[in-house]
């Protein structure tokens, strides 16, 4: 039996979309029992609702939510009966539980993992590793995405390495292609820390480094994992997202103006949605915190149940493919370089 | 009479493209002269073939080129025949010569012009400010995206009072809305940095802004300027560029393989099309180097005669709004300010 928490908690459509989507996930998983975080009441009585394998559902009165405004350590201290902190606590007691999967505030979802789980031997600080569809039909993953704003070239090449073990251990991509963030391709663009994370990722053992990407060519499918600091990492996948769902928008304004051939409309408007489901990352799980001694995964904040079953999924997947002992293994690996590269 | 150079050399259209924008610049100003840098043969026959009003057309014989694989410093004391070295040289020298233009490699134009043109009086480093259209039908600028790659408060204070200057003075934007490109909106969202310039841009004297801005929300129109480090900012505009331009890719090839309806099809292309024209920032003139004693335009490298006519406007623009003065009242204003800052 897998047994993954759902903070129920902290979402735009929760508890609802978080209780329906861990309930899609038992349907998914007959070996798998969730662990629901959130207003006992109100939770017993959704799973009632939807006919949930009560044998395969455990609650635990959690009613207190933690929000955006919420400084992340305050939470951590104080929001002891919040969802979000008591799922994390449980978490690190309970050696059978194996994930977490919540839709809430990101920064206090990071600090408290941080602070109260471990991390996986030899990895200095976890990291957010989404996963968007590019333009060919596959997908590219973007480490570290935000939970670190500052880092050092050993800290990018340990997202290298935990990127490409979750890219091949979940979405079977055989050796990883993986790119740095830069502004030019060329080897000695950047500032030091792209200087030095470009040497260090060309001699390390294990991974596919194929150079430095520019943004430009961030969806076009020649890279799967893109290793960045946290703070350029966000600007370059929210800004693909935004930029993304503008167009469509406008395309769809566009033709709602223009058009006078009514079936020509209705055709472009299938093909808009179409791209609009396509580019709608909730439909490839949650972000994942790597590095983690447990497995965290974050949904989108708007995410519906589908969203938040995707998330099921995804921590499953992680949970039954040995990716942990993967990354283990391969930080493990080049511990011996990030020593020897810091002593130089 | 304005005089403005043309660095004939460089781009991927060059050097027609850039003979003809600068022919296309004559005939829009009646009061500029040009002065064009390349193979002297080569330009003179262009421009009598497109019949240049040769009394306003000026040629220096400078046939060698400046490329992308050129490390910039090298570039600078080697390649003194090439069409940017002596265009930057004679910028300095020659007091009536307003303004450059180059479609050329970024990053020696800007280590030519730190080194060999002054900065306006304050002026810490020059930075890049790009233009782009956003989904509502204005615009939005970035500065820095990519002149400098380390920054430090002061210095992105200084981005936000030389981009508002800019949009001022070239666009027409009264009191431009300034963001700080952040992974978050909330005050004390990010680093170090982010949070002192934050403060900083506060309380800048003549400035508006509106706080700090989530990529996602680049295109919104919910802002005039966002100030940025360069490497960042640069991640923030390629991203967006490459993301709209691989959708509207995908939606022809969808419209190719999916349409049966022809008309429909054809309404579509025509408004996949017009996006295309739309979003092309090929239109909306080059990338500016604002704080440069002299005014320096760079425009894309993919420019054509069109694109390149666009940074001639723009310079020429630049040069009759009095865009030197407002940058130097507006820094002078708030280098107490700055100083005060640095001794804290």
């Amino acid at each position: 039996m897998i047994r993954i928490a759902m903070d129920c908690l902290g979402g735009d459509h929760s508890p609802d979309a978080n209780i329906e989507g861990g309930v899609m996930g038992l349907a998914a998983h007959p070996d798998l029992q969730m662990l629901f975080l959130g207003d006992e009441a109100v939770v017993k009585n959704k799973l009632e609702e939807l006919k949930a394998p009560m044998d395969r559902c455990e609650i635990v009165h959690a009613p207190d939510v933690v929000t955006g405004e919420d400084r992340p350590l305050d939470a951590v201290r104080m929001k002891r009966d919040s969802s979000m902190i008591r799922g994390i606590k449980l978490l690190r007691e309970d050696e059978d539980l194996a994930a977490l999967i919540s839709t809430g505030a990101s920064g206090t979802l990071v600090s408290a993992a941080t602070l109260r789980i471990g991390r996986i031997e030899g990895v200095h600080r976890p990291a957010f590793c989404p996963v968007i569809p590019t333009m060919h039909g596959g997908i590219v993953a973007v480490c570290d995405s935000g939970a670190n704003i500052d880092c050092s070239p050993e800290q990018l090449q340990q997202f290298a390495l935990m990127g490409s073990a979750y890219l091949s251990c979940t979405f079977g991509i055989e050796n990883p292609r993986v790119a740095l963030l830069n502004v030019g391709v060329e080897s000695e663009k950047g500032d030091d820390l792209r200087r030095a994370a470009y040497a260090l990722l060309k001699e390390t053992e294990g991974l596919n480094f194929v150079g430095n990407m520019e943004s430009r060519d961030f969806l076009s499918g020649k890279y799967d994992l893109v290793v960045s600091d946290g703070f350029s990492g966000n600007v370059l996948i929210k800004s693909t997202e935004g930029a993304c769902l503008e167009m469509l928008m406008r395309l769809k304004r566009d033709i709602s103006s223009r058009f006078v051939n009514k079936i020509g409309a209705l055709f472009m408007y299938k093909t808009l949605m179409k791209e609009k489901k396509f580019m709608n990352y909730q439909n490839y799980g949650g972000s994942v915190l790597l590095g983690s001694e447990k497995i965290i995964v974050k949904g989108h904040g708007s995410s519906k149940a589908t969203a938040v079953s995707k998330c099921v999924d995804q921590a499953y997947t992680m949970i039954t493919s040995g990716l942990r002992e993967k990354i283990a293994e391969s930080i493990g690996k080049n511990i011996k370089t990030t020593e020897e590269t810091q002593n130089v």
